[in-house]
């Protein structure tokens, strides 16, 4: 669970059908794409979308990606992404997650994504100011 | 089918589990994936990839896509796209495609898609000779 | 455009990240996804979501898609898709489809769906009397 | 790196288009199908397929993904996905990947899953012993 000082993003959407596969629950490769998209949230809720970031000039690289899965979702289910900043460094980002049922508040699944900041060269660089900010309460 | 005289491009794969949806059978969507795929291994086949025309500076953007679903595919299960272009004009192509069952030949879904030649700044361009020359069998 | 005295639902949501491919814009492929987002939402909107209909024993297979594009979409837009159902038959449904971008009303794809009533056990069926309702307005 | 006692399988295909993203290289989140991809060829190439596995009344499903990024793949580059059983215990099975480029064998991700034995009812079930012996070369 985040700490208390930590600004946390909620994303809230509902299970695409395409999203399930024949277990009949969301595939679990899915909720990667729920992390982006709770990450995508999370900078847009600060005030910093990540188009606007790339348009200056950087990429935000995944360099790692961890999930555990604790319940399935299905088809129709409305989720909430909570998304929170864990680290911030020079170079690099940490973000945490974790995906419940909006409804039941079930916890479905957690993870965390690592992140270094590039040129769009592809040079390692140090992250805008701006979005080194992100990793207390504004 | 085919006509006699024109390139048939054959690519066959297995269906993969994140392909397939609640139903227990492959997304219709991915269908489209595949035809992609079809027309990525047309260009290979016939020795200009879709990856050197991006870098002599065009996109090949699509205008159209059309498919009809006659039997599902199961997860699992081999099968073949066959790709052909059906008409070339000077900016833009005409693909259709035939997706099989590998061992049984059941036909599980037909197709069309039509694309137009652009620059890399959007403008719509003649097609490169070496893809124009594409309609026939050589 | 729809008619008057049809319903017409629309959905909105942003582009993800994932669904751009290496154009820069969205893959032709993911508005093929919207299409199925934007039934579901439909089917939500009438009081009948989809995920009941299959409880209730059925599968709305798809049997038909065709898209035209328009203008692209890139990551972050928010875009809205409007769905209506065109025709209803005993056993069979086609929906339409407009996409737009949400903010400029920008017209980006258009396209239409044919679906056939199954039962769980692959037999086609008559489309449930509270479905084959939906094709005017309420 | 692989022990030399475990039977490692190599799975070998071509990057799609659509599975790049704007950056113009895959998305990190398509190696996690490619992970899965690796597992449903490690089970064909030792004899005992996943689709035969849920037909037999089980579903393996993923309690844990990891993936470190290392180099990015484009399109149309031939990528060979390595996949071995790190560990085997009675209700679950630990997976490790390696995925490279084919023809210049760079080391581009690597990875885990965790997978537990599920009936179709979701209670945890052992794994069949003709899975269990996965672990050593045969």
């Amino acid at each position: 669970m985040a700490e208390q000082d930590l600004f946390v993003s909620e994303t809230t959407f509902r299970v695409r059908y395409v999203e399930t596969d024949a277990m009949g629950i969301v595939s679990h490769i899915n909720y990667i794409t729920y992390f982006e998209e709770g990450r995508s949230n999370y900078a847009r809720q600060r005030g910093h979308s990540y188009s606007q970031f790339e348009q200056d000039g950087y990429y935000l690289m995944v360099t790692e990606v961890n999930a555990r899965y604790i319940k399935p979702a299905r088809y129709d289910r409305e989720i909430t992404v909570r998304a929170w900043i864990k680290e911030t460094r020079s170079r690099t980002l940490t973000f945490n997650y974790e995906i419940l049922d909006t409804e039941t508040k079930t916890l479905l699944v957690t993870g965390s994504s690592k992140h270094i900041c590039v040129t769009h060269k592809g040079d390692i660089a140090r992250i805008p100011d701006n979005w080194r900010a992100w990793g207390t309460t504004s």
